[in-house]
This record gives structure tokens, sequence and C-alpha cells, in this order.
């Protein structure tokens, strides 16, 4: 039986997907691999692919729609390898007897977003069916080599070797700055607290947004090796897939990680871990050492909670966490998602 | 409230895309626009892309699988605007529970298909949620101009004017020849045959398979100004397509339409008309009337049963029958699946 943590993102959906998938359709078209599990792959040196179903529940909540997922998670799956936005297919499967208005929602979250990011959305597919689970919506989308991922590139060559041509997920290596763009949580959090009432009177949205735009200038000023978007899992998830694929070790400082009071407090209240928390518009990136700064710099202009959170190291090969009263512990990746349908 | 109409191709479906989607997003990167509602959209003059998300239910039956929809069909809408196949994109969502062994199957009909269209899957995705219905499948394909398309182009400016550079659903021109490459209803009627158990005694299985090797040879020839595969709605549904766009009416002639007997037979007993039947393997040509004979042999050399079925007139600007007894009917377009869930 396929169980849920076989989709969930982690350890089991990442062993899942080797023995039921990887097993008999692994190939690329460029550098990155369909088992490479990376957020897009290259074809042609110009492009590169991805495509993410989301399946969000609710479909409408706080500072956002499922349509402002579908256009802004497939915008930063291409972003996070350093490419540009440009086209889009839009497919929709939608429960017969769905409420027009909240479908109206969705469409006006993804004509906002589609403007905003200006990706072109050239070909799509609506069907309807009986089904339990209200809507789900799939984009694929198709991003290209720009002038910043070209400089951010050519920085890197000054301090050293990187055998890629795509910001890739296992180009870490010790002593690089783990950086992260805001503060994190607050899409998990919200859709946690859509669903039920669980009585906390606290002010948070999604933070669901486009990324490329600082991923842009942080191009710009260079020397990214490595860039994931902590969606399912969290920060948790993402700095444990970079660790392994990069054969490092990565140092978190606690107290750095931007985490706002509120969603720190009901995080705990509740028992969870902000760090294992779903995120649609952040992104966490590993810098040279000797660019940390200038990175962090261009990224404050577009959020001012940006902000550098640790280090690759050679050390040992796990995550680990100095927690804010001084003790050590091993961040593992999350088994599944805390919150289901989380995106 | 979205309707089973509004996502089961058709006209409903056109009027609710055009209020609901392309009112908001309509773009194009190249020729073809979202709102063209073609096979496939290109971008980069050297590419196209499509996106299909299948929800046939059962997910395996006579002949393939929900799997080989996936491959086939997205690989079938590449080829129709005259694309080779290159690149897919394969996104999977579940239902919790779902059988280990359907699942392996599927992924059995997947790998067969991948490996003999030559197609790459590199990226994809992976949900399993709570549902009641299954599984779908989503596929984005990318195709690649090609030398069989420039000499099709090439052919077709020996005898008129075309000013398209990728296969158009808009290509017609009263003169022009229609072929269907192969027997039809094969699909639907399996669909349906297998969700229930209507006595009848008949060896039938979906034709679901690429078009792509026989649309190749026939691209060859040269003369192809119009194509799609006749899935949703059949040919009822893709030669009112394509007449509306081209702005022609179409002559067909019933005793040419090539189906099966025993499949007629069924059709006849159940009340359903065969040219509003699903096909998951087949082709619909317009083809300038000077190389029709020399399209139909390329395409004799892969499925005898391909014939010329009729053409497109100035007269009128419908999709006319002319019945085995003579008289003649308006084929008017299905205003939604006969059987829904069929692909």
């Amino acid at each position: 039986m396929i169980r849920r943590e076989d989709g969930a993102g982690g350890k089991y959906m990442s062993e899942f997907l080797k023995k039921r998938i990887f097993s008999r359709i692994d190939s690329s078209a460029g550098e990155i691999a369909l088992s490479d599990m990376e957020d897009s792959a290259d074809f042609d040196n110009a492009y590169v692919l991805t495509t993410d179903s989301y399946t969000a529940y609710p479909p409408v909540f706080r500072g956002g729609s499922i349509g402002s997922l579908a256009i802004c998670g497939t915008a930063n799956d291409l972003a996070v390898v350093g490419a540009e936005p440009a086209f889009m297919s839009l497919a929709f499967i939608i429960q017969e007897g769905f409420e027009d208005s909240v479908f109206e929602r969705i469409m006006d979250d993804i004509a906002y977003w589609v403007e905003k990011i200006g990706v072109r959305i050239i070909t799509g597919d609506t069907k309807v069916v009986e089904m339990n689970a209200g809507i789900f919506v799939n984009t694929s989308g198709i991003g290209m080599r720009n002038e910043h991922l070209e400089r951010n590139l050519e920085a890197i060559k000054e301090h050293r070797d990187y055998p890629f041509r795509w910001v890739r997920d296992s180009g870490l290596r010790a002593g690089d700055e783990i950086i992260v763009s805001g503060t994190i949580g607050e899409h998990g959090l919200t859709m946690l607290l859509e669903r039920e009432d669980l009585g906390f009177e606290i002010d948070i949205k999604s933070d669901v947004q486009p990324v490329w735009f600082a991923v842009r200038d942080a191009l710009d000023v260079g020397g990214i090796v490595a860039m994931k978007d902590p969606t399912r899992g969290g920060l948790a998830e993402t700095l444990n897939e970079m660790a392994e694929k990069s054969g490092v070790g990565i140092k978190i400082d606690e107290e750095r990680v931007p985490v706002r009071d509120d969603v720190a407090g009901v995080c705990e209240a509740l028992g969870l871990d902000p760090l294992t928390l779903a995120n649609e518009g952040k992104v966490v990136l590993g810098v040279v050492n000797e660019l940390a700064e200038d990175v962090l710099k261009a990224l404050r202009m577009h959020d001012k909670n940006a902000e550098i959170i640790g280090y690759a190291t050679d050390e040992f090969k796990e995550v680990v966490v100095e927690t804010r009263i001084g003790t050590t512990k091993i961040l593992p990746p999350p088994v599944m998602d805390p919150i289901p349908r989380v995106c």
C-alpha cells in the first residue's frame, strides 16, 4: 500500500522514489538527472524544467491560495537552480460541484502572480472529476539561463572550482556560509491554524511569494554554490538534503534562525519545531565564505530578516543545531510532514 | 458550481475556459497562444510545451494503464503540432492506501513507453493524499523542431501559402483531404466495458500508443496542414475543432471511417456513436489534396486501416456526415464525454 510518508518529502519518500521510480526511468538531458531530486532539471544548456502538483488544503487561506502556491512555488523551484522563470503550463483537476467563488479567487491569485513574476502561461489542461478532495493544480515551469546566473558562476570561480553550470543542492563545501532569506514557519503554521480553531490569537498568514527577485540580486553579488526553497519538511528537510548531497555537515546556530516571536510561541505550545514547518516564499543559500556578507546585504534589501544561520563543515556529516541554551543536537530530516497537504 | 461538462472537452469547456481562465491569463511565447487551445504551444522557435492531467478510471485496463496514457498521450500532443517528443516531467497524486501492485503496473507501462518513444523524464513530483479517486498522473512534455517538420513545411509551400511554423489546428482550407490513421472508438469503449459488465463478448482493448512514428513518416511525405489526436470527444470533437478554428466545413463519408465491426455492433446496441468515443493512439490529419494519397500510403505502413474519410469545404461551416444509407447529417461537437474519466 502507498503510505502517506511515501509522498511527504523526507527519508521515506526518498526511499520510495529510489525503489519504485528511479529504478525504472532515471534519465537526464543535461547535468541534472531525475534521480538527483533537484528542484529543476536542465535541457539544451539554456533551460530547466520543473513540475509540482499542489494539493493544499484548504485551497484558500490567509495570505494566498493554491493558485498562489502553484505559480510562486513552481517559479521558486526554477529560481533556486539560478534560472529565470519564463514559461509555465497550468493543469487543474477540480471536484465536480466545486464552488465558483473559490475557483475565481484561485484564478485571481494566479493572474496576480503571473503578472508580478512576468512568467507566461502558454498551455493548460482542465479535468473535472467526482472526488472528495477539492482541487489540485499542477504547474510545470521552464526557466532560462540568464546574466545573473553567469555572474554568480564567474564570482564563485574567483574563490574555488565549481563543477556545475546551474546552482546545485550538492554544491556545498566546508566553510560555506548558510543564509536564510527571511523568517520561517509561517506558511506551515497558517495552514494548520486554517484547518482547526486551536484557540490561538495570532496575526499570521502564509509567506507565499516569488523568491526570484531576491535570488537575482544575490546572484549578481555572486558566490552562491547551493540553493533550495524550504517547503515540505521546512528548514530541517532542506538542510539535510543539502548536507547529504554535498557530503558535508551543517552547523546551525538556533538563535540566529529568524522566527517571529508569536510563531515560536504557538509552535512551543503545540509541540511543533518551526524548523520542520513549510515555507513558500523563502530560500536557503550556501555561499562561499568571502561573499556571504555581501549576499546577505543584497537579500536584506528584499527582507530585513535575512540572516546567516550557520556554516558547512567537514567535522561531521549531520545537521547539528546549537540551541539557545548552548547545547547541541542533531536535526534529523523529518520522516514526514508534521502537517499534510500543506502545499 | 464547477460542472462536469466544464472539464469534459467540447463546447461548455471551451466557454468555461474563455470566461474563467483566458480572460485573466492569456499569453504566448511564440505563434501559439494559451487561448488557441492547441495541443502544445511553442517557445524559443525550437520547442513546444504541453501538459495533461490523466484521471482515467480504472487506472489499469485492457491494453494499458493510466501510465501508458500519461506517456503516450503527452507524446501525442507534441507529435500533432509536428514536434518530436523529447523531455517530460512526471507528477503523481496518489490516494493513501493505493495498491502497490497497481502502482507497479503503472510504472512498468511508463518505463515501457518512455523507452519505446525515446523520451526522457527529467523531473517529477509525488504527493500522497487522502481522497477517494485512486491516482492522477500529470505529464508535461517538451517537443523539438525536427527535419520531418521542416520537410513538411517545404512540401506544403510547393502547393500553397502556409503562415505557420508548426502544424496547427487552424491550417485547413477548402479542398484539403481529411485522413484518420486507423480504426476509432476502441479506447473509449474499452474504458466503458472495464467499468461495467454489460454482457458483451468482445475482444477489445485500448489503442493507447504513440503516434509519433507514423506522424514522422507522414511529415516526410509532406503536405500536412492540420493535425489532432481524437481523444476526449473523439472524432466528432476533433473535426469540429479543426473546422471551427480553420473557418471551413468538413464533409465526412461515414462508410470510409474505419470502425471495427464488433465495435460498431456494441456501439449500436448501447446507443453510442463511435465518432464520439475517445482514442489514444490515432491521429486526424488535414493534408493538401495533391499529397493526400502519398501521406495515406506512408500511414498505411504503420496501420493498414488508415483512410481518407472526407475533405474540407467552403460550402458550409459544419461537420457534415454522409451516412451509409446516403442521407446527410450534421455531426455536432459533443457537449460532454459520453464516458467520464476516460483519459
